[in-house]
This record gives structure tokens, sequence and C-alpha cells, in this order.
């Protein structure tokens, strides 16, 4: 009796889809894997898998993304479940997409390793298979909000960086350039960087400061948000 | 071979659950249905039900909604997917939370037709089943987070409305008291709203002016945000 309502309900497989930015020498990044089962074998596809009984589905990610690539102690967080009947051919599968934000320099080594995972400028990323790039899209929009309303870059830039390279990222992720002076002004009113006694001199004679963000008041801003307040 | 990766996998039940939130006589509430079937019958819960084979989630959201309250035409988002592996003590079942915010006296003769569905002000709710105050907690960080950053009101205020109520409606969602002059000041400052040449005089002899949201206006700051930009 009382299991007589979900008896004659519809199972579904679940899949967890993982969306990784990352940011490498002024160039926003996707992290794609090249798919080694049917349908849609050799394709690029998000990196994915399949819920299983005993995990909930931050478990699920945590799992696939370690599994393939290697990269341990990632937050994720989730997008959006995609569910469109036929999303896949094989058998009704809806899924639940995940994004993070990773600082590929550092990671850059554990993902070495791995042979059909691969990371593409956005800008030239191929096609991808089921539904993916729609993932790919609300992930960028949640990307593009966030930059807009809050502080963007902890997780993207490496310790140290330049102000060219914080201008680069947000002009990455919002794909629009923006004027220096301006953006350094809104940054700087921001309060949340510090300038360093440190030069990076790669670029030029005089050299460009290097900045660190000033962790508490980054997080500060993070609860706060950069917006209109009532 | 095609299927095989699919055969091994673990299939689930998929429930969508809607929080639908109101506002009226300057309180925020939510619509409760007492669940009819068991585990936890005659408890009170979100308004839910389970996905069908030929249908995404966003339709089943809409079915649920609808065959529960006859409400129709209500545009619902995505909050999450909670997926906590004995949420459900029943069978393995992932639920989808949707929320929609409605104009109560607008639809309120819909749902007087309905027995065990009823509104509550939020901070009278019962306690729900499973995980369904988490779920309504999550949506209500949404609610938050978007009367802090964009316009509100348009769905839950009536037509007309005087600046009392637009400012008790972000005093319940925001969950704190605000300082009159300065939330006049602020909204102004946005330039959504016009004035009419007409008066709420139930309240006081003197009247109160009644407003209406500049529909173009509402919906360019809809989309710009009030947020910071750089």
């Amino acid at each position: 009796m009382v299991l007589s309502n979900y008896l004659k309900e519809d199972k579904v497989l679940v899949a967890v889809d993982c969306i990784i930015f990352g940011f490498y020498q002024e160039e926003l990044k996707i992290l794609l894997a090249k798919r080694d089962f049917e349908p849609e074998k050799d394709k690029w596809s998000l990196i994915g898998g399949f819920l299983k009984k005993k995990e909930d589905l931050d478990m699920a990610a945590t799992r696939v993304l370690n599994h393939l690539t290697g990269l341990n102690n990632i937050y994720m967080e989730q997008v959006s479940t995609f569910s469109k009947v036929d999303r896949d051919p094989t058998e009704r599968t809806i899924s639940v997409a995940y994004f993070a934000l990773i600082d590929i320099a550092h990671h850059c080594k554990d993902l070495l390793k791995q042979n059909p995972i691969k990371w593409f400028d956005l800008k030239d990323a191929p096609q991808l298979i089921f539904d993916h790039n729609a993932m790919v899209e609300k992930a960028l929009l949640i990307l593009r909000r966030r930059a807009m309303t809050k502080p963007i870059g902890f997780e993207l830039l490496p310790d140290k960086f330049t102000m060219r390279q914080l201008q680069k990222l947000h002009e990455a992720i919002l794909d629009t350039k923006l004027d220096k002076r301006n953006f350094i002004n809104k940054f700087n009113s921001q309060d949340i960087l510090k300038r360093l006694d440190e030069k990076d001199m790669s670029c030029s004679k005089k050299g460009a400061y290097l900045f660190q963000f000033d962790q508490e008041k980054y997080h500060k801003k993070l609860e706060e948000g950069f917006s209109f307040k009532i």
C-alpha cells in the first residue's frame, strides 16, 4: 500500500556533467573529454558520468571529475538540470550540470597525465554532444552575472597577478573589451586588492606591479555582493 | 553493445516540488499541500509529483502545479536538484525544486476551490516533509539575492500599489525593517515607478498615492540588474 504511489512511476537514468572553466595566457578555457563509448563515441563532451545508488549528486560530480581528470578538492556548484525527453538518444537520461573554476597553472601537471582530456580556448571549442553546448552557455551566463555582481578571479588567477591579467580575465568572461582606466578605478573602489612591492618583469622593461586579493575583504564582498542595497 | 554503458547504471525516480510564494496583507506567504498518500500522509508538503516519461522537468512542474491547484500560466524556474540518498524513505528519489512568485489576489478564486491546498504566512508555516524546508530556504536565498540586485514586485504586487506595500514586500523578503525615507530614495533612484493621480484612501484620511511599475524600464532593469558594472 505504502509503495503504490511510487511503483507506478517512471524511473530514469541521472547523469552529471561538469563544466570546468580555467584561465591561462589571457584566454578563458574549458576542459573537455573525448567520449569513449557509444553513442557519439570519439566526439567531444563535458566530463560526465552517471549517478550511482549510494551517492548524492555532489558526490557523483566529484567522483566523475576525479576519475576522469585526477582533479581533487574542486568545489563545484549546480548549474541546472537538463531534461529534454530526447536529449540522449539511447535512453531517457536527465543530466545535472555542475560547474567549477580552476587555476590551470596550479592543476596543470595532474591533467597532463590524462589522455582523452584537453583544455580548449572557449572561443575555439568544438561542437559538443547532446545538449552540452547549452549547458556551457548556461554556466557562462552564471559566470558573467557573477563577474558583474561579485569579485571573481580568486579561483582562476594565480596567487599573484598583474592588473592586466585581472582585466583580461574580465574581458574573457564578459566577452568584451574594457576601458583600462575605468576598469582600474572600478576595481580599486572595491578595495579587495593588495598591491605588492613586487613586479612582473616579463612583459615590459618598467615591469607591472603584482597584486593579490585581500582574502578577508574579498570574502566579505563575496557575501555582500557589489549590488544595489536597499 | 551501444547500450552496454547505460544498462548497468542505476535508475531513480525523479520528482518535482514547487515553492510558490505570494504576498498578501503585508505578509510573504507560501502555498502548501496536505499530502494524501504514504509515507508522511496528512503532513504538509510542497506541491509536488513525479516526472513522467514523456515530459521534461518544466512540463512536469507545470502539470503538477496545475493539477493540484488549478493555477495556469505560471512561470516557474529551477532552484536546484536535491539528491540526498535517503531523502525519501520509500525509494531513491531525487527532486528538482522549482519556484514561482504569484499575485495572490489575482489567483485567489482559483485556489479557493481546492481543498488540501492552503496559503501560510511564511513565518508561521508548518514543518514540511523530507527536505522540503531546505528547498524553501534555498528559494528564499534566491528571492533575497534577487531583491538586492533586481527590481522585484511585478509578480507579487497588485497592478497598482502604495509605496508602503512595496516597502512591506521588501521587508518581508529581506526579513528586516527598512528605513522609510531611505527606501523611497533608493527606489526612486531606480526610476522604474510611475506615480498615478490616484490614491488609496483605505489607510488614512490623506490617502496614499498609488504607483505602477513602468513596464519598459522595469524590464530593462531586470536585464541590467542594479549591480556593480565594470
